[in-house]
């Protein structure tokens, strides 16, 4: 396709998009359960169609010379398959939240004023790789009511193809549109550029993937974006804390995965525990081979820990998110310094308080300007499964809207309802 | 000032913001307090002053040659100004929900997640004529933790500057930062474009005016905006209902005043009860003067009434905005057709229906896609003073983050809080 046609297409799709969306946000909780299951059913009828086509992107990025990893992340094995099933059938049984009535309130005037819990029309999403993903968002955008566009990666296209092509035989089995869920059928990029443009037809874009994508779309969208930069998380250890707390939470925080955004890169501990935390930690840091970036008070104390890779901490390393085995750390007066540091190199992704101090906890939890602010947990625990909202279409890095792990909730909008007894306004 | 001198200027006045909303967001409930009740005790002992600034710009108007409404906009009365203490006085008097926490619920790791109210950090304001928005702006920015640059419009200057020190003094002397409410002090227009884009300083937009000040800054703007287009609002006759409620909610709708953006435009009524309504609701109509555009059947009805100014509708009429004594008004089959017009019509703004049927207001409510939606009531009451929000930044036409009347809630966020006990992810 040329670019005018790459711009057609698209934008038929956002008007097909943009109609279907109406009935969605129609159906009822029994029929998008029924679409849900039924798409279930359909993934685990099918694990052997869906893996020939699968193998037809894994020959091409084997040719291609990807990367192992990279190939990896194609994957669609009958494991794989079998979890997007039970992610769909968990969805289903979900209560539904569309049409959830809050805060109705009789006013003055008599009228009584609430709000009432609506889809928001129809959302775009861009990824890369991972083919699962246009499962997961399709589930999480039946469920909630939505229309979506999907737009995968072009080495998974073929994968894509065949799972999308399920999903609307779900829907269509259901009696819902086949248009709910669309995927992109070209891997052009031209057509993302038409994508995150068209705000007649689509209400707000989520990408995934790496920053410069994110970047990118952020850049050029003449729509909202629901969108995650970096996670550079940080643990701090106060004074007083439970000493062999801080030290399992941190280890946890950074060494538990390191590619993941709420993985901590940067740990501060108050100077009063620093002699007692810094050695166990340094111990099990170098143990793991986990590189220690310092300033030199703490590098003074961890010098001493045997076989630890000390090193001096640039001014670049306090925002530095290093997804590898190196973290920053730094003494620090106390809570006034931890905050005034957190909020001033963070990403404003996940910071974490270890502490005994209920006035401490206090202050970091309302003071700390992050997406995710803890006390005395993991940073790691940052994540929309964890959090109890059953999906996680995204994590945002704004405040605007949604802010940090986004589930179904980040996908409707609250309009007010308004009930009367024939109230005029005087 | 040259263009480069207002940018930096204007870049000045952001990061004096961000600075400050730091320590508004960290304010307690007292000091926010102390900060409006002393604004409304200087707005009171300012009274003359206040007036004679406000002269000069009614003078500098008049001598311009301002239409008189135009003039009358710009007025500081002290009636006004009593009015603008006593709305400083209800805010400091409300519940501040800067700190609230929703929805804490152990998940199976142990960990209890919720979610906390925070500011939004920075907004820019951008409104024309009216001097009271400075105020109105001001304490509801003082109220919410925010800090906020105000822009108003160059016929208003003198008095927006008398009126923002005010501010400035009230919020240094409940020891809070001056920079918490800047005024932007040049008239050039530069400074908006300006405003608009610095995402690092500002975090949303709100415009209050015209329709063409509201899509530049929208194209324009590099930061979320909160806005509101028109408001082609609809009121429903639904079969059955009561035919007097009907009429007073249709009137009331109408003709209570012709200015406000929540006002019906346009009249749908039903088959089964037009013959029964429609001649009644003329007759108002008819001696108020209001001209009805009608398709053919309504006309049919309408054209029988003594004094009717009845015209043939055409399409364009079904998505005006009149602001004027005029409504378009059609027959249709039922609640289907009306909530099929009214999606395809309507500004989804405000749209009311009236009716007995439990089962149509049900579906009216839920499958009209407006920012309120109402049963049994005046459109008039869309308003945030009406919904009980104690005081209103601005109407959002937008799904995104904010939807219709916005108060002190559409200015903050909601951050996660997690609470643990030590808890490491397996």
């Amino acid at each position: 396709m040329n670019a005018l046609n790459i711009a057609e297409y698209v934008a038929s799709l956002g008007l097909q998009a943009r109609a279907a969306s109406a009935r969605m946000a129609a159906a009822s909780a029994a029929e998008k359960g029924q679409a849900l299951r039924g798409l279930a059913a359909l993934l685990r009828g099918n694990v052997e169609s869906l893996q020939r086509d699968n193998a037809k992107d894994i020959e091409r990025a084997t040719a291609a010379g990807l990367s192992a990893p990279m190939v990896d992340r194609l994957k669609l094995t009958p494991k794989i398959i079998e979890t997007l099933a039970v992610g769909c059938e968990q969805l289903a049984t979900m209560p539904d939240i569309i049409g959830e009535v809050v805060g109705m309130k009789q006013q003055p005037s008599g009228i009584r004023v609430g709000q009432m819990r609506v889809p928001l029309g129809v959302f775009g999403m861009i990824f890369e790789s991972r083919p699962n993903v246009t499962i997961e968002a399709a589930s999480l955008s039946i469920k909630s009511g939505n229309a979506c566009i999907l737009r995968g990666g072009s080495e998974a296209i073929e994968s894509n193809k065949a799972l999308a092509k399920l999903v609307q035989q779900a829907l269509v089995d259901a009696g819902l549109p086949a248009e709910a869920v669309q995927l992109v059928q070209t891997t052009d990029r031209e057509a993302v550029g038409k994508l995150i443009a068209m705000p007649e037809s689509v209400d707000v874009v989520i990408p995934r993937g790496g920053k410069s994508l994110i970047e990118r779309i952020s850049r050029e969208a003449k729509v909202p974006v629901i969108k995650h930069l970096d996670g550079n998380c940080h643990t701090y250890v106060d004074d007083p804390c439970d000493v062999a707390m801080a030290v399992r939470i941190t280890d946890n925080a950074k060494t538990q995965k390191y590619s993941p955004c709420n993985a901590s890169e940067g740990l501060l501990v108050a100077r009063g525990v620093a002699k007692a935390f810094l050695p166990e930690i340094g111990a099990i840091f170098a143990g793991k081979g986990v590189e220690m970036r310092c300033d030199p008070e703490a590098k003074a104390i961890l010098a001493q820990v045997r076989g630890a890779n000390v090193q001096d901490a640039t001014e670049q390393d306090w925002s530095e998110e290093y997804l590898a085995p190196i973290i920053s750390v730094k003494v620090v007066a106390g809570i006034d310094e931890a905050i005034a540091h957190i909020n001033r190199y963070s990403s404003h992704h996940t910071d974490a308080i270890v502490t005994r101090d209920h006035m401490h906890a206090q202050r970091f939890l309302r003071e700390v300007d992050s997406a995710s602010v803890m006390v005395n947990a993991s940073t790691r625990f940052a994540d929309g499964f964890e959090y109890g909202l059953g999906a996680e279409i995204g994590i945002s890095t704004d405040k605007f809207h949604a802010r940090g792990p986004v589930g179904i909730e980040g996908l409707t909008s609250l309009k007010w309802i308004v009930l009367g007894d024939g109230e005029i306004r005087e």
